[in-house]
């Protein structure tokens, strides 16, 4: 836990790093990845000796920390008995972690499809949608994630679709709630969710209820700014889909396991999908692992004919291993609780009191672990820090911001004109103050960009 | 490894398995799973205390067999010091495991993008050749299989890609060689050659050169029947990607790391791609991993423009951690050349022996560890045993001939009218001579359906 520097090291790492890792989402000249030597619990360190508490959960999944010592010894068992075994049989590790989520999932979604992560949930859930109702079209809001496979970013509601996008992948977007910038002109939480509600009406109607095969919502959008659904909102969706026989599938990839203080961010609304697609805090990402828990309805439609989709991973022992721990983890150290706790005693007054201190908070909003604070050159334009995309020289406030976090000893999440606060749903009360007097000093840099 | 009964252990993994796991490319009430309880070296045992010898490798996965002991204490290792940790950071087994792919992959194919299995590898590798070319269409084979993500599943050229065929995915099939049915009417591997190249090369011109952004090409088709392309007929690929500004994409998910007795398909041929695909042999699938490895060329298109794609276990520490420990196993067991050698001093001179007692084998191909025996109904037309994509009736011989392998101690790999023999690439001379006096009683039963 404590880091000892080791630059050598550091060194080759970065250097092989350079010449052989072809990263993500990235212009690969223009990149200089931090070479992380250690990480545990909330922490993660480099080789130089720096140590940085992690707000982000990796990419939002490290929902129980990084080397939780039970989940690991539990990947070693497992490791040691059996690392792998193909999809076609019935293994412990497979029939236990499928048990226990379908324990944990709303409704009867208590059938479970394992993929590895959570674009192939989302391929799958879609797939499933189509063949089960016969439709062409999905739905999908703007200001959404699902993936960066084929579909997946087609669905997908951000800029990161735009490269990809065919045009004819039988997608349709609409709009969903976001009353911090309504595009409904609403002026209520209230407002916004009806006008939003009659405005996905009417893009059923006229793309056709017949050609529609499914909606699909992230239940809390993530990484396009955690807009909390007004109250109403998803009950409103559930009965449009009922309405017009739309498979209603929500997925729960960032916003499941913990992360707003409910086993599943459906509970908070208490809705139940048809279909739900998860991934990353099922197992904290300690082991590749994603899926969709799927409804008896759509099931049996499967039952006599077969599913046409899969993969060789599917139910892989070890991710089910590190699942089975991490849930068993999660209720024995009430880390649910947890988080729905700390989020509402510390880390949303924490929130709130900073945004009195600072102009450049536009918006407080979030739930448990799972905050936004959306920073604005004007409180009262609202008008974002950095424009819509910015790269660049546009970019400037956001990455001073992040800069200042950083030698704060803050590792944030930024995304555009926000910053999220989504550390480990067990983070300690001390630590997270540490995160907030961070965030405290960073704002006072983005403040600097306000007018 | 003497498997111990314990069946009431079994009843509770199969109920949970019954109950909850949804099961890939199934009718989910229409299968049996079998729950297994253990898997050592290349043998796996179910709760009754039957023993199976695995020509299947799982599915053409663990090239290095079960629980290698070196691998699963890497996997422990690196579980005790870094599970996981997000793709943007530069990380020692990341780094590690992709220097130890680009060393051994094929001409300067030296960047490694990593992914979580063969599909969304695939996904990612089209994705590159389309922005790279700035062209909208793939070209890919009838008779091959590439993944059960979207844009994988309209690649792949058999009957799991019809159902969710939106026939607007920018692929077009061609006909790859296959001497044995060839319909190109051709008598020698030569006239198949060069008659497959004058197909692909009037598809080309026909759909427009410089509309096709990529050939996809299993180096060796796999699922699809382990058809060895006849010399020249990749270079030939190759001459005319280089003629058309096509970018050549070689997918050896399956096909790679061992399995045909050299790392790579491509060196067989001595043929470099400007794209390759990997995934399971990368590290026997202990860890789920795949990943595309990159051109010089390709990599600088994304040097100062951002790939747009990505994924949340992109490089991940414990699957890589797993590829590094099986890539430096297979080099010092000498795993690679044992494939080569087994295959050519005992695989091959026994399934040929095979053929020439058994009238239902029409054809032995392969190379390595890598092979296919074609059951027909009759040499001489070489009828099919069962016809393409029979189920149910249709399909008896094959489950009578899968059944007397099973009774046999074997468990074997079916594909309609083919069984494919695909051990473990480190499967002894032993357990290779078992297997093959195994198949010999299961080809009586098949025998009895010839006409
Ligand atoms: C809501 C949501 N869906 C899907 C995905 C895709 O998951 P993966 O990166 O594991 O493919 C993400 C990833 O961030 C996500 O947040
Ligand atoms: C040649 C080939 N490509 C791609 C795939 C898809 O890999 P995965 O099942 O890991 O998605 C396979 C799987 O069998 C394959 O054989």
């Amino acid at each position: 836990m404590t880091p000892q520097p080791n630059p050598q090291v550091g060194a080759a790492v970065k250097a092989a790093d350079r010449a052989h890792v072809f990263h993500s989402w990235s212009a690969q000249e223009l990149i200089d990845p931090l070479a992380v030597a250690g990480a545990e619990g909330s922490y993660f360190w480099d080789y130089e000796g720096n140590r940085y508490l992690d707000f982000t959960s990796g990419l939002v999944y490290t929902n129980i920390g990084y080397q939780h010592p039970k989940v690991v010894a539990a990947i070693q068992e497992q490791a040691a008995t059996m690392t792998t075994f193909a999809p076609a049989f019935a293994v412990e590790a497979r029939s236990e972690a499928a048990r226990l989520i379908a324990e944990r999932t709303p409704g009867d979604l208590d059938k479970i499809f394992f993929t590895n992560g959570g674009a192939d949930a989302v391929e799958h859930a879609t797939r499933m949608a189509r063949l089960h109702t016969g439709r062409p079209k999905v739905l999908a809001a703007y200001r959404s994630y699902h993936g960066g496979t084929q579909q997946a970013i087609n669905l997908t509601g951000d800029p990161r679709r735009w490269a990809s996008d065919t045009g004819t992948a039988g997608v349709v977007h609409f709009w969903a709630p976001y009353l911090y910038r309504s595009r409904f002109y609403a002026e209520t939480e209230r407002q916004e969710c009806e006008r939003a509600l009659q405005h996905l009406e009417d893009t059923i109607v006229f793309e056709g209820a017949q050609t529609v095969a499914a909606i699909i919502l992230e239940t809390v959008p993530g990484t396009a700014g955690i807009m909390i659904p007004p109250p109403g909102y998803l009950a409103g969706v559930r009965a449009l889909c009922d309405k017009y026989g739309i498979v209603f599938v929500l997925d729960e990839v960032m916003a499941g396991f913990g992360r707003t203080g409910e086993w599943f961010a459906a509970d908070l609304f208490d809705v139940t999908p048809d279909l739900m697609t998860f991934a990353k805090g099922v197992n904290s990402g300690y082991v590749p692992l994603g899926g969709v828990a799927i409804s008896g309805e759509i099931a049996e439609t499967f039952a006599k004919r077969p599913y046409p989709g899969g993969l060789t991973y599917s139910g892989h022992p070890l991710a089910c291993a590190a699942a089975v721990a991490t849930l068993n983890v999660m209720a024995d150290e009430g880390v649910v609780d947890h988080a729905a706790n700390l989020g509402a005693q510390v880390i949303e007054p924490g929130l709130r009191a900073l945004a009195e201190r600072h102009p450049s908070v536009g918006e407080v909003r979030g739930v448990g672990m799972f905050w936004a604070l959306e920073l604005v050159k004007n409180r009262e334009t609202r008008e974002p820090l950095v424009p819509y995309n910015a790269t660049g020289e546009a970019n400037a406030p956001m990455a001073a911001f992040g800069a200042a976090a950083k030698k704060h000893g803050l590792w944030p999440f930024i995304n555009m004109n926000r910053t999220h606060v989504v550390p480990p749903c067990n983070i300690t009360e001390t630590e997270a103050k540490e995160g907030l007097a961070a965030l405290d000093a960073a704002l006072s840099v983005a403040d600097e960009h306000t007018a």
